[in-house]
C-alpha cells in the first residue's frame, strides 16, 4: 500500500468514525433509522463539504466518489446494531481525534494549493477538522462541544495540525508534510487528554 | 397549461407555503413583521440553497429569478396578516408536503445533472427537501422537527423520491420520473401520517 | 486618504467590532484562548461569507488577503485580554452598526453585480450585514439576537441599506450610493433606539 492509498484509506476511516459519533448521537436522541444514517452521514461529510466550499471546490468531494457515503452509511448503520459500541469511549475517541487530524491536514492541504496565506491555512484547516462536530451538535439542539471542551485542546489541535503542514509545504515533500501535521494533532490531543496542556480561560 | 409550466407553478407553490411555515413559527416568537418576511424567505428558499450550493449552482436560481422571493415574501405577509389560518393544520401539512416532495425531486434532478451516483443523488433530495425546515428551526433556537418526528416519516420520504427519480431517469421522460417521484413521497407521508408506515427506533 | 481607501478601512473596522462581540460571548460562556479565537473570527467572517456564497465569489475575500484574518484575530485578543471593554455598551453598538452597515453595503453591491433584481439585492445586503451575528449565536446555543430584537430595527435597517444602494446605483456614482446606504442603515438604528421606529409584532 502506498502512502497516497493510505492516506485514502485514514481519509474513509475519519469519515466512518465520525459517521459513527453522529449516528449514536441520534440514537440517544431516538431518531428513527434514517435520521440516525442522514445525521451520521452530515457529521462524516460535514467537514470536508466546508473545506470543499472554503476552497471553491463545488461540487464537494464526496458527491463526486460515491465510497465514501457508503462508508458514512455503514458507519451509522452499525451504530444502529451495535449502540453498546458506544460505550468504548477511549477507542472511539482515538478514532475520532484520527478524524480530526485528517481533516483538518486536507483542509491545509486545500488551502495551500489556493494559494492562501498561513491565516487562511489555519482557518481552513481548523474548520475542516472541527466543521462536521459543529453541525452535528446544532442539528441536535445541543451546544458544539468542540467549542465547549474547556479542559481539552481540540480545536487549537487541528489549528496546530494545520500550520505544520504550512511550514513544512515548501520544504520536505507532501506526504511528510502530511504525515507530520497529523501527527501533531494526535500528539497534542493525547497531550491533552492526559492532562499536560491546556489553555487558559478568561475570568471575565 | 404544459407540465413544464405546472412544475415550476408546484415548485412556487412550494415555496409559498414553505414560506407560511417560517412566517407562523417567527410569529409564535413575537418576531417583527420583517423578522418574519426573513425567516420565511430563508424557510422558503433554503431547501434550494442546499441543492444549488452542493451541485455547484451559483449564484442560487432564486436569486435570478425574482419571482420566487415574491411568493415567499407573499406567503409572510398572509402569515402576517391572517395568523389564523395555522389553525387548518391538514391543510398546511398537505402544502408542506408538496414542498418536500418538489423540493426532494428537483435536488434529485440537480444531482442527475451533475452525474451524481445513487447515494449522491439521495443526499443532494434529501437534504433539499428537509433543508428548509432545518434552517428555519435552528434560526429560531428550536431542534430541527424534521429529525425528531419519530412517529412520521418525513426525512425517508425525502429519499424514497430521489431515489424513484435516480432509478427512472434513463427508462422514462424526465416529466413522467418527476411525477412518479413526487408521487412516492406524498404516498409514503400519506401512509405515515395514517399510521401505517414506521420507521424503527433503537432503544440503547 | 481616498474614498476607495476609506472604505477598505471602515469594511476592517467592521470585522474588527464583529470580532470583538464573538469574543466577548465567547469568553461569558467559559471557552478557552483558541475557542475565543475562533469565535471571533467566525462572527467577523460571517457575513462576508455568505456575501461570497450567494454571489458565486469563492473563494471568500478573507482567504485571499490575509489582513481581514489578522484584523478579527486581533479584536478576539483585545476581547481577551481587556475583557471589560464589553462595559462600554454604547461605544461596542455604535461598532456594531457600522459593522452591520458596512457589509449590508457591500452585500448589496454585490448582488448588483450579479444582475440580481431588487429583491435579491436586499436579499443578501441583509443576510450579509446579519449572517455574522446569527452564526455566531447558533455556534453557542443561544437564539440568534438580530431576529429576536423587536424593540429595535436591526435586519430592516440593513434591508432599507440595501435597497437604498440598489435605487441610486445607476443614478449616483457608486461611492456616493455607498456612503447613502451606510447612512441610512446607521440612521434608521439610532432612530430606533431612540425609541422613534418600532416594525408591528403580531399577537396570534
Amino acid at each position: 500500500m502506498t502512502l497516497d492509498q493510505s492516506l485514502y484509506v485514514l481519509n474513509l476511516l475519519g469519515i466512518f468514525v465520525f459517521s459513527l459519533t453522529g449516528a449514536f448521537i441520534a440514537i440517544r436522541r431516538k431518531l428513527d433509522l434514517y435520521g440516525v444514517i442522514v445525521l451520521g452521514c452530515v457529521t462524516a461529510v460535514g467537514g470536508g463539504s466546508i473545506r470543499d466550499a472554503l476552497t471553491g471546490t463545488a461540487p464537494p468531494i464526496y458527491l463526486r466518489d460515491e465510497t465514501f457515503l457508503w462508508v458514512a452509511i455503514l458507519g451509522a448503520i452499525i451504530a444502529f446494531v451495535f449502540p453498546r459500541l458506544e460505550r468504548f469511549e477511549r477507542t472511539l475517541s482515538a478514532f475520532d481525534t484520527a478524524g480530526l487530524a485528517l481533516f483538518a491536514v486536507s483542509g491545509a492541504l486545500g488551502g495551500i494549493q489556493m494559494d492562501f496565506g498561513v491565516l487562511g491555512v489555519i482557518f481552513v484547516g481548523t474548520l475542516s477538522g472541527v466543521g462536521g462536530g459543529i453541525i452535528r451538535d446544532v442539528l441536535v439542539g445541543a451546544v458544539p462541544s468542540v467549542l465547549y471542551r474547556n479542559n481539552e485542546i481540540y480545536a487549537t489541535a487541528a489549528a496546530a495540525g494545520a500550520l505544520t503542514v504550512y511550514l513544512l509545504h515548501d520544504r520536505v515533500d507532501v506526504i511528510t508534510g502530511q504525515l507530520l501535521g497529523i501527527f501533531v494533532v494526535v500528539a497534542l490531543r493525547w497531550l491533552s487528554r492526559r492532562g499536560f496542556l491546556k489553555l487558559p480561560v478568561r475570568n471575565a
